[in-house]
């Protein structure tokens, strides 16, 4: 059995939407279980008890939510004092409008959050070009959702986006399962 | 007449320290009003009344204290907005245990906050090398205030560094003056 | 008399007509004068006798171009050795592909060329999102040009984001004009 | 039999003995091979017959050696082309003089290069706190050998960063292994 904890904050719905487009993409795993939660819900239990974590910000002023970073400073941080994580596996999804049309800030946001997961001593999975609708929804570090089109209009997440995200959610849970019982850490 | 905005969060009083020699420095600039205030009491007015901001943060996880972050959402995203901020000079501090010796993710959390002040249109004060005890308080994207040696001990931040935030609080206040009035990005 | 250096790289040519249109925001500013220069030609002196520096490159798997490396650490390290640029402005340009619609890596790529910038002490100008038409054409960090369409079409870089590097361009001029002989790092 | 390739460049031989110890690091695990070589040596086939990829760089102005870039641009680009090494694992180390006691930049240094293994499709295998020297030693993206210590005397890398180079060796061996004949990107 492989657990997966897919972790988001949302404003408007987009990011919730990636978040169990995420999902869809572990239980289509044999073998898995997985549970969405917001991330003030979230618990340190809930991530000790997990084979693998997946978070999910919107993008804002180029980095992530403050709601995000307020579970990072009150529970991860115990956990990284406790070496709970490590040798267990994460990856990240953004959702943001894109202004400019050179990812609006994505990147740094997306390896902020992987900062926390790094310290954690968790591997990181990234998502492959090659991974179906690509071309319309990522960048190597995960997911992107734009909500914007070019012209800056309001459309919400694309089908593309979330396809890619299924395909997110189900590269890292085969990792989880790959790690599992795998101490590749120890002394 | 300049006014310099300084910035922070504080767990142990670390970064506080550092916000207040940073102060000191803006201070020993004829013509210069400080206002000093904690991320969770800083108004959309305090930022637009003033013509460079410091921001300093403890380092969590290897990005920035949660409560900057949730003033960077409510307060600084509107200011994009309505681009209120543009021309104006930003620069950086972060205190941290620096645990492993090589910066202890103070390098990532600084390019976060910076992605707010660059979002924001505000000019990036850097850290040159050739700035007093350099060699034991700093990057080249601002002071960095170790609380821990490299035994781990805690320590509090070391004299040499709260001296690199004076100079630093200096070489800010000289840069917004420099800009005043110029409005460089005049279309 | 203000003096500006416009360095470059480029594969197919989308990189230097981002450069040369920079160049002609900067000859939009009266008194001034401007250096274009490939990155394998540039000179320390070329560095010294500038008042501001624009560094463009293509992004090649989420960084700068090589060529680009091999200037600064060639000719740059030596520069930050000596104490030689501090207080000079700095701005930053890339082209790329954009593959995933999420900026391509040019974030990161923008931020690895500013790291040699704030290490020579200059000031980074970044780019608002009030200016012409950077919705189509630039990160905050700066003009980004994409060479390929949404479906992966190679059409290069597009109008829009060139006349983005042209206000890019006079931008960095006029911050440069405001900086002139003020030494704001001096002790 | 698990195959792990470890490239670096070095210029006073500090980044050199950290590849050496990493690669000790992998030959600690029964059953692997190790190749050492110059990131100018290296070729695709280098790559694509190894099932995991240990990178190691000076730091120079807060980014990799330009040898580094070099290989990455034209060695690697044709392997992220045509998905080759999509599902294996990579690490990164880096060596620098870490003046003023905050990384030296090597925090951005090691993500351009990490840059580059997210986009090749590479897992990311960091570096857990609770390793060995890791206080002496390290980021949580991988060994850092300070060459200097904090009063800027060149003492060169420390035993007790060696000893982290060689955990990290042994840690990316065993990740390599679990990660073996599982295509956790197949559609």
């Amino acid at each position: 059995m492989t657990k997966i904890l897919v972790i988001y904050a949302s404003d408007y719905g987009n990011t919730e939407k990636m978040a169990r487009a995420a999902a869809e993409g572990v239980e289509a795993v044999d073998g898995t279980t997985v549970t969405v939660k917001q991330a003030e819900e979230v618990t340190a239990g809930d991530w000790t008890t997990s084979d693998g974590v997946l978070l999910g910000s919107p993008v804002h002023m180029g980095s992530m939510d403050w709601r995000v970073k307020k579970m990072i400073d009150t529970v991860c941080s115990g956990l990284w004092m406790q070496d709970k994580m490590n040798g267990k596996v994460a990856g990240v999804f953004t959702s943001g409008g894109g202004f400019g049309n050179a990812g609006g800030g994505t990147e740094l946001a997306m390896l902020a959050m992987l900062n926390n997961f790094a310290e954690l001593g968790m591997l990181i999975v990234p998502l492959p070009k090659m991974t179906g609708d690509y071309k319309h929804g990522g960048l190597h570090w995960g997911p992107y959702g734009r909500s914007a089109d070019s012209n800056m209009e309001n459309v919400g997440v694309s089908e593309e986006a979330l396809a890619v995200c299924r395909r997110h959610g189900t590269h890292l849970t085969r990792a989880a399962a790959a790690m599992q019982n795998r101490d590749i850490f120890a002394p």
